[in-house]
């Protein structure tokens, strides 16, 4: 059984005290293991990319920006390995994992625009003689800890920019999917970059504690649940670091009277079941304005799930795949449970999934839940599974109130034709991501991603100019040069005088 | 005696039930109390914000904007007034409280400008008929805890930008000198603020400790000293509340074997002993490079200091008054002693100072030690008071080592002709503002004020560009419009015809 | 009969050898008349300019903004006296005279932010310890040339960013309502302005020639009609000045089916007819889609505009005065006439507008006419008057198609719900300025105003970003410090070791 | 003898009615033709532009960006061939083939982040529920004429912004040296730029004047001479178009006696003689400060000049090579005779420089001329050739009062250690490039570049952020949705109580 190990300071290093092993979720099988990193190996990433620091501040911005040219360059022609690593220990369809690596490559297009997004702001004569200017500076050594739905995306949220502005990197992902991350970050190193400038550590609490503590690292991003985003944002910041982490999620669509219901249902299919809904920005609950609507939209909808295809991850036409672990699979049926259990009506039923040849795999199907009502369990909780709720309002305020009054914040959409209802819900919802008609807002990569409440512990959001900030820090300079110089010098300037 | 009360949704609240004296620093008598709030108070002025806040918020920015246009005319109609309050409860001659109102009302400028500092960015054709755009939306109620030192500036740096930003705001503001602080909050009532968008609670840390941890409250800043700032920081965040903490420094000049030495001196006259070196911004360590430079500048600052004028706050041609306290006095005398016991020179000595006709008074005069070192007490920590330290280096990158090991990274200054020393300074120095030949770099309004390491927790500066980003939160929208409607339906386009 | 003369260098000049009548619109009575500026009272009047502007180019931005905030305060104070004297001289209603300024007030508003707008861009190590910078730097001397219609409003769209940016100003505004354009510049010199820097010249063709062809004058601005723009562009374009110069406009609301008619007409209303029509943004072309919507569009304006009030400046509660002159009230009937000949319909017939009282005034009732087509004359040219024309189509594409084709593309409009119809309007049409449900889409003054196509001649937007961008020039500054200097000489490093 | 085509909507076409000859400056023969475009051809290319046009304007910006990513990497591997067309049509030298080359590829590079670089100003809440935003919409067909002496670099200014910011683009390069951009322009065709959006067209002043007059072409960007810019600039405006000329140079480095004269001497012999001096940045006049420093210049680069090697394009150690054409080399040699005459003193002589091997080649040596005063023909006239003069003041003011005076101000330099000069110089000349120690001060691609007086006509600079505004216009939008629709609709929302 091969053991996926770590990349430090330029050079792959195994740490096999202790391993865990790495499943292929759509067969249930395991056939590699995952090096979890001591804190002796962690350290030793931090010292290479301390020591990688000062040569890769001082390198040109512009000449930091070609290696992501370059990189770019390779991840395309590797997308169809990454997304073979990605199908194998995540289970994602292929045509989902080069989606998502798509969107992990658009931050390493953005990336390249470093010299532009590092300008700072310059203003002279502030006052007599005296100039004023602020510079954004990197930071040193920074830290990512990454979820394993988009092992291939929300690590090139991170490192991409972080590299980029001057800093040097110690990424920390899944442990569940390690894979396609790893070989990634190789093909920087290929790309170019110096040894020690990328590091990957594999592992668990044990890797995240030394990085979260370690007073070297100076920054640490994190994407994944809710209650470990917050355990990192107290822990990173009682350690002075800066720290942006990002949580859970519960993504309500209005569906209005005026909705195109055909349409709807079909941006819905994908926002809720893509992936099988293990996305932080899966749209998971549908609130219908007015009994016509959701009624519309609950017969429509059970009518195009018919179609969707559930298995695994190499067959190219399945529209979705298996879940993460048997555990996870278990835990999203028991909130279909609770929900029947609670007074919902089970419209689709996924719990009793099985894909033909597959039967160790671990699926859910798509699942259809109308009536739903903001006291179930199922409502209030994310459930991270292919998993669709319909809750039905009278009011397109009711609806909002809904949304505001949820713990979590991160995206959001309405569905209507009509211009004031869209800018009146986009001017006061309460949600950091929010879509007219489109179901999964997530910004493109020159704007930023991030929600509020609870699903974004932090100032700034994720990648985009907001990326450009956490990665950097603001040095403001004031410069007066004082006057009987060589410019106004005597001796010099009349030497025929004397 | 007068009490300095709270000035909630509009109205000045007393709440009599704990209160403690205002002293005169320059008679060391004690003529007003303040109120001190109690939780339920507190809460009281929360609850007027939080009711003020959905109309404020719908306020069109420029609509608020105008507010402070009209507050920046009653500012500078006041202006001798609020200097005459700063002086009575704080000590600061007139002609420095009346530049620190003028650094505040630079605040207030900046702030006229919301309409174009919250702008947000807009992409057209992210994807076909696909736009997206990102806002910078207020984040509700926010509060600002300041301290005594600057009790006009400070407070000035917050409120403005957060209100003008759509925010409702809180201040607790030191209980040593309210006075100015308070009243100045009443121009801006006065300036057609709405009730209950700005208020000020007087108290201590029942009053602190109620703001960081009411949900209500989604952001502080703070000034102060470092523990201070850290256990804001901290608590705030773990609370789930946006902070930013500004704490102590140590900020150190280099004085380079070429530079102007007169004007050096002069120049730091100010900077080390203006505000009787109680500003977080003070030059309190002069690091001369080479022999020559050190004893040309102790010998010049000697001299010079002998014009040096303390005494209390109403002598307009004094250079500067009194301390906060009689504890505080006490203490910075104790620093120089400790300075002498552990071997530096006491140049120019200013613990026994005396001020005729107030003998009472909280007095120290202008000190200059020669011959400090690293180890000393006196040098690793932050002394608040009019006490200038020589250190004697070599090299300047000893000089710079020196101060990239300080714990503190507020302000730094270089004082040469020499542009590439200025350069590698500017660039390698790890502090957050930086002055070439400007002892005081406290970055104009339109820059922002931060410093790094421990002498600023958070991400994001005070005022200028950060603080728009603090008092703002972003809401990244994408919107696409479905097809077939009215603009391609045939129904209406022809009626005429069939 | 008194005089309005020139301002020059601070002071009001009288150059009596050419004038002209002033005359009150409402009453066709003259009691004034302007003093026709010779070549030499111009050149006066740009050597003054010149002389100011080595000291003024020199004061710090923020100084300079603040005699914007004082200035300000003075217009805000004497706005019924500027209303007044826009009343007596053009015929504005006070209502309309005192928006007209409110609107001008916020470009000095915006004007006040000069410190944030002339920032520039800084870029650290764009190669190994090389630096690079762009500064916004002023231009000299610079000359605005304004219209009649807003002789308020049009002048601070110029010079207050042109003066803040470091500027001298010229202005040479219409001689057909001189005072109040004078009045307002005098408020800008007791404000603080140093002398010189401001000046207003009073003149006719003469002045303008002088302007363009001097050499000292590096841009001009104008605002008129297109074939003097398209002059005034071609001469100091060929004169090596920088130019920009907004002329005509036929600006068309698209009303969809879904448009709320009620909503619609009471929009138009006010777009059409307000300030007699005489305004660059007024809306005169009706475009309706489905001959229902026409109806309907034609009944209820027709119903509507019996309650329009008509009369002389200084009644509050008349909606619009006469026109500028008696010239132009026959011109407009002369289009209403060719309406009617070339086969419209006219609904609402303004030809014989009278005003009891003032029998002699210059004014024409507001006019609706229907069943304009493209080939009629008063469909092509640009009328200026209270006369708002409908054109019947039968698509939405049909409306753009027409707005596309004409010569101008100054402003336009679509009434709709529809979000669709809203987003491919505004992509689509080749216009500068677009309204979704707002007539007149004047943008506001952070934004910056503009037509395409022969609206306007020149590459940058008046006011707004743009202004900023105009007045200045940019200077990009690249700087390396060769080593070996003070930082890294010996000498005196260690001059009591050796 | 092979012909050089045009590109016209991805076809290469011959237009054989007219042609000039290509010669290789290195030997003075000829080898290559080039077809001359004839009006129709001219049109041809217009034609497909236009055709072109609204596909392309609708791709997203993104997708554009990602043509640019391919066409860089296709760059970097053809740079050999590249670098061979441009010796055997222009002469340069590889390594400065290869040089210009890179300059060009960063402006790719640039262009590259596009969607970052087109995004618009978003205002939410102008007024009650009214938004406003400004878009930069693509202009349509554009043009470009470019010189011969930067053959692959100068284009690369032009069209790959214009190109990624939605518009059509026409080049019609230099006809003495066309193979290079020619082949360059295919390579972005095979980098997927869809037929019709790049189209070359080689030619003379019919081409030209095609463009000028055609009212399909928007916009004009020229670089070349000052009389050509000028005719250029005039007749594209009177025919409506944008349009930026850049024209001609006169350099000035100012050496002041701080200054470190190896090194000066060092940056001045590539910036006076690389490119054999034809280029608008060449450093073709140094103004010493006091004779000491005059003195020890002249001796110096005397000295160093020795070690020139000029030569034939393929020889890689050969510093410079011809000039572009016999009659040039005429010209500049008849400039050396002038100063000769004038009184200046022939230091160094290239006027009879023989290459052995390539005696027909268009060789000119480097050349120093000392004690050159502002009167003589070759001070006041751009030489464009291998010759550096000296100019010899008492101060630095009179340096300066000698640069601004001169017509030209493109580029323009200072030597010295003194950051006080140099703050001075900065600010003070009236030159639109600045370099403190950097002789060439070109700037970096995410700036711009541009001369002030007669080296530059139009408002906006080349490439950088000012490319972005001038291949753009600027559309704002103001949008507020009327009340009363389906959010505030009763019918639905209340179905169930009736």
């Amino acid at each position: 059984m091969s053991t996926v190990g770590h990349l430090i300071n330029g050079q792959i290093v195994n740490d096999k005290n202790r391993t865990q092993p790495i499943f292929n979720p759509s067969t249930g099988d395991s056939t590699r293991q995952v090096a979890l990193a001591s804190k002796a190996t962690v350290e030793q990433a931090i010292a290479a990319a301390q020591a990688a620091y000062p040569a890769w501040r001082a390198t040109p911005p512009i000449k930091r920006a070609r290696i992501m040219f370059r990189f770019k360059e390779l991840l395309e022609q590797n997308a169809d390995h990454i997304a073979q690593l990605i199908g194998e220990e995540y289970g994602k369809i292929q045509h989902d994992a080069l989606g998502e690596l798509q969107r992990g490559i658009e931050n390493v297009e953005y990336a390249c625009g470093a010299p532009e997004l590092l300008k700072g702001e310059h203003s002279a004569n502030v006052g007599p003689g005296i100039d004023a200017w602020s510079e954004f500076q990197p930071l040193g050594v920074v830290a990512g800890i990454t979820p394993f739905n988009f092992p291939a995306m929300v690590p090139l949220w991170m490192y991409p920019m972080a590299i980029v502005c001057g800093n040097c990197f110690i990424l920390k992902p899944s442990e569940r999917d390690p894979s396609s991350t790893l070989f990634i970050a190789q093909l920087l190193q290929q790309a170019g970059l110096p040894d020690g400038v990328m590091n990957v550590v594999n592992g668990d609490k044990e890797a995240v504690d030394t990085l979260l503590r370690d007073p070297r690292v100076q920054a640490v991003s994190f994407v994944g649940s809710t209650p470990i985003a917050e355990y990192i944002y107290t822990t990173a910041s009682a350690h002075g670091k800066r720290c942006q982490a990002l949580g859970g999620a519960k993504n309500h669509a209005i569906v209005m009277p005026d909705a195109d219901m055909d349409n709807t249902v079909n941006q819905l299919l994908g926002a809720a079941f893509g992936s099988s809904g293990e996305r932080c920005m899966a749209l998971s609950v549908a609130v219908a304005v007015g009994d016509a609507a959701a009624d519309a939209l609950v017969a429509k909808m059970a009518e195009a799930m018919k179609a969707l295809k559930v298995g695994a991850y190499n067959v190219p036409s399945n529209d979705f795949g298996p879940v993460i672990t048997a555990q996870h699979r278990d835990k999203i049926v028991g909130y279909i449970d609770s929900a029947e259990k609670q007074g919902a009506r089970i419209v689709v039923d996924g719990r009793n999934q099985v894909v033909n040849g597959h039967e160790n795999g671990f699926f859910v199907g798509g699942t259809l839940i109308d009536r739903v009502t903001p006291e179930m369990t199922s409502y209030q909780e994310e459930i991270f599974g292919p998993v669709l709720q319909v809750v039905r309002v009278k009011t397109m305020q009711e609806a909002m109130d809904l949304i505001n009054a949820h713990e979590y914040g991160n995206g959001t959409c309405i569905f209507t034709r009509d211009g004031e209802a869209a800018r009146y819900f986009t001017d006061h919802i309460m949600v950091g991501m929010v879509g007219i008609n489109v179901p999964l807002p997530v910004p493109v990569a020159y704007h930023s991603f991030g929600g509020w409440k609870r699903s974004l512990f932090g100032d700034l959001h994720a990648y985009g100019p907001d990326g450009v900030r956490f990665y950097t820090r603001r040095k403001a300079i004031t410069q007066r040069w004082p006057s009987a110089g060589v410019r106004e010098g005597a001796v010099f300037s009349m030497p025929t005088m004397k």
